[in-house]
């Protein structure tokens, strides 16, 4: 049994999901790269009573350590440093060193935004960050805010809480001196490897798998298996501790035999690993024409770093006078069959192909809705095609759900038809 | 006091971040509209033991209902519906009348897409799923999987627990029904009306905000106050009873007398919500042309239904080249001054405009990273203008993070920099 850790993610922006929480799948993720395990990720918003149950919930499961994210800034509702330093039982004391460490920090940001602060509430807001649990580790700033590792006030039990900030570009840098930290690495001593592999795929039922998974139960007991489905894709993802790992690649072995036609990634890279891959290799380049997605598909083809070697250009054809115009669509032609066809899909991406001067061109037009369905052309309708040297791949699909749906669904449809136009 | 509730969001795609989680904050929002409030929500893996303790925890802390999402799938490791049956002491039994809807829903859904299932599979997928604990009360399934309403086993106390299914498209059209079932109306019917309010800053320092949140402190007693940075964006949220009305209008009052330059939204609408209303209600159109945000924006601005009236088309002009075929920015230009550059920003923004023949244009042009910085082009240096009938509005930003922090951060620029240009 590897260590196992709880994460409190902080802040009622986050818990109204007007932020969207990026830490705790993050935390969870690199706490799994150091072997160990999380069962739990709490959110909980700015009320210093529903902080502490959650605290003493984490702590009642047995984890080996807590983490927490967010509470950490200057205004009244960030309280997480005062909650834990009474939740162990280590009252907050000023750090005079740290307060000056602060200051200059702000000094330094506000000279370079051009900020004038009024002084006193400037003193006050460092004054407040620079209160540390008495006895506390303290994790050196990357914005304005210290972490903190708080384990329990001598003579008390219970796993140590490790206190780090809410903004993601703070709290990941400071995660190493985290880990590092002597009442964290005696925490966590009982950490055990925990491997994590996964196999995706694309166009199998998840009942499917179900029945494959019940039909080789008796050999997947050293494994933990979990499936889901996202944006179309069945993604198998395992995690085993070292010894499993015989039994892993026989389950792999079992999935590459059942599912050969669906199976794309069984060396854990995503579609957009293998597009990005394929184009480097050909020497490939591409671009896109865009109606119901709207810059979508370009957007992310260019997530990755590096992505200009192939990505040059791309349109958002949004009316039907800027299919024409932009990239070259017949009007007579939209008239006769409609913006929404596989014929535009086609005219889309030749069009963008020849005006750039690409290898390959994508066009994507649809009914993202709510409004603008037709018995003929209903909402969800969309047209996909890609051409390529010597190819074209083409897909009609219907999409049910809210146009935010339609339109991630295309894009992950456009992927696929770039993998499969692309596939040796 | 109004009725408190608590959610656990099941499926450990969830807890380690493979999907992001949808449900747990559109619930909280459902559930504050319904004037319930929410203290926790807890992301547990697929494992039995850990989602009874979620369970336990949130009962314990006295909650008047709990509801869970997900796991109700056909495969072994979705197992909500067995643990809540075994948390409330009702054992499940098999509903034949749910087992024949189910197995309809499929058919009809294999026919639709094609799929050749396995009879054997589909009827053990199907049997799982219309298994329901003894006397809960089911809510018909929007996909396959029905919900369930289980309150505790006659006899015992606790809350009831609502178990939905974990697809968004599934779990939201459910919602109503669940909401009215009598378990669920006795439970919360100490309901009571709890507003909330938004307001929106657009470069106040939060350590302002929080000095003049400490001088008004005995004012705001009535009144539950987060502030949040969002991108930039500095969002007052408060939430209050209906008898403290007048001291949110007075607090409002103080934050509109305070910040009279960087309030831009006292009535909850948000940048695009303000964006899309001008550009209709002053019938103008618009063009994009982008470099490192690479769609992003043509993506924002038509994300709400509608939009087509006001988005003609965009560029994504991502090589030095198609700057110039796309959107005509002279290539001698771009080696005097540098792609990235006021200049080449403005030529972008006309350029889109006048080949889309539309009112208005944007350009951005930045260096999105990790790579490709110099000494005077920095990693996180982006120029973005605005081209508008008569007036023209520029920006160069410098957005400390990640290659996403600064894509995405330039997008919200662009949004306020629209909303300026259409300002009355």
């Amino acid at each position: 049994m590897s260590a196992r850790a709880g994460i409190v993610v902080t802040g009622t922006e986050v818990l109204t999901g007007r932020v969207a929480d990026r830490n705790g799948p993050w935390l969870a993720e690199q706490l799994r790269l150091a072997g160990v395990d999380v069962a739990h990720i709490v959110v909980v918003g700015d009320r210093p009573q529903d902080l502490r149950a959650a605290l003493a919930f984490l702590a009642d499961t047995g984890v080996d350590v807590i983490i927490t994210s967010g509470g950490l800034g200057p205004t009244a509702d960030d309280l997480t440093a005062a909650v834990v330093a009474d939740f162990q039982g280590r009252p907050p004391v000023l750090d005079p060193g740290l307060e000056q460490q602060i200051a200059t920090i702000i000094a330094r940001l506000s000279a370079g935004r051009g900020w004038q602060l009024a002084p006193a509430a400037t003193a006050a807001a460092t004054r407040k960050q620079a209160l540390v649990p008495d006895g506390a580790g303290v994790l050196p700033p990357v914005g304005t805010a210290p972490g903190l590792v708080v384990p329990p006030a001598d003579g008390r039990t219970g796993p140590p809480v490790i206190v780090l900030p809410g903004p993601p570009a703070e709290l990941q840098p400071m995660w190493p001196a985290a880990l590092d930290h002597p009442a964290v690495e005696q925490a966590l001593a009982g950490r055990a490897e925990l491997r994590q592999r996964t196999i995706r795929l694309w166009g199998t039922p998840e009942s499917e798998l179900a029945a494959t998974l019940r039909e080789n139960a008796a050999r997947l007991t050293d494994l933990e298996i979990t499936t889901c489905l996202s944006g179309g894709e069945l993604e198998i993802v395992t995690r085993f501790g070292p010894a499993a790992e015989t039994a892993f690649d026989a389950f792999a072995a079992v999935v590459q035999t059942t599912y050969p036609d669906t199976l794309f990634s069984a060396d854990g890279r995503t579609v957009d690993d293998i597009v990005a891959d394929a184009l480097l290799a050909q020497g490939l380049t591409i671009a896109t024409a865009e109606s119901c997605t709207a810059g979508l598909l370009a957007a992310r083809l260019t997530e990755r770093p590096g992505s200009s070697a192939y990505v040059l250009g791309g349109f958002v054809t949004y009316a039907n006078q800027a299919k024409h115009d932009m990239v070259g669509v017949p009007l007579d032609l939209i008239d006769r069959v409609g913006a929404v066809s596989a014929e535009v899909a086609e005219a889309m991406a030749t069009g963008a192909r020849d005006r750039v001067g690409t290898d390959l061109g994508v066009g994507i037009t649809g009914v993202a809705g709510p409004g603008g369905g037709t018995e003929d052309k209903p909402v969800g309708l969309v047209h996909l095609c890609v051409v390529g040297p010597g190819k074209t791949v083409a897909r009609r699909i219907r999409v049910p759900g809210s146009r935010a749906d339609v339109r991630n669904r295309s894009v992950v449809v456009a992927m696929h038809l770039l993998r499969e136009l692309l596939a040796p």
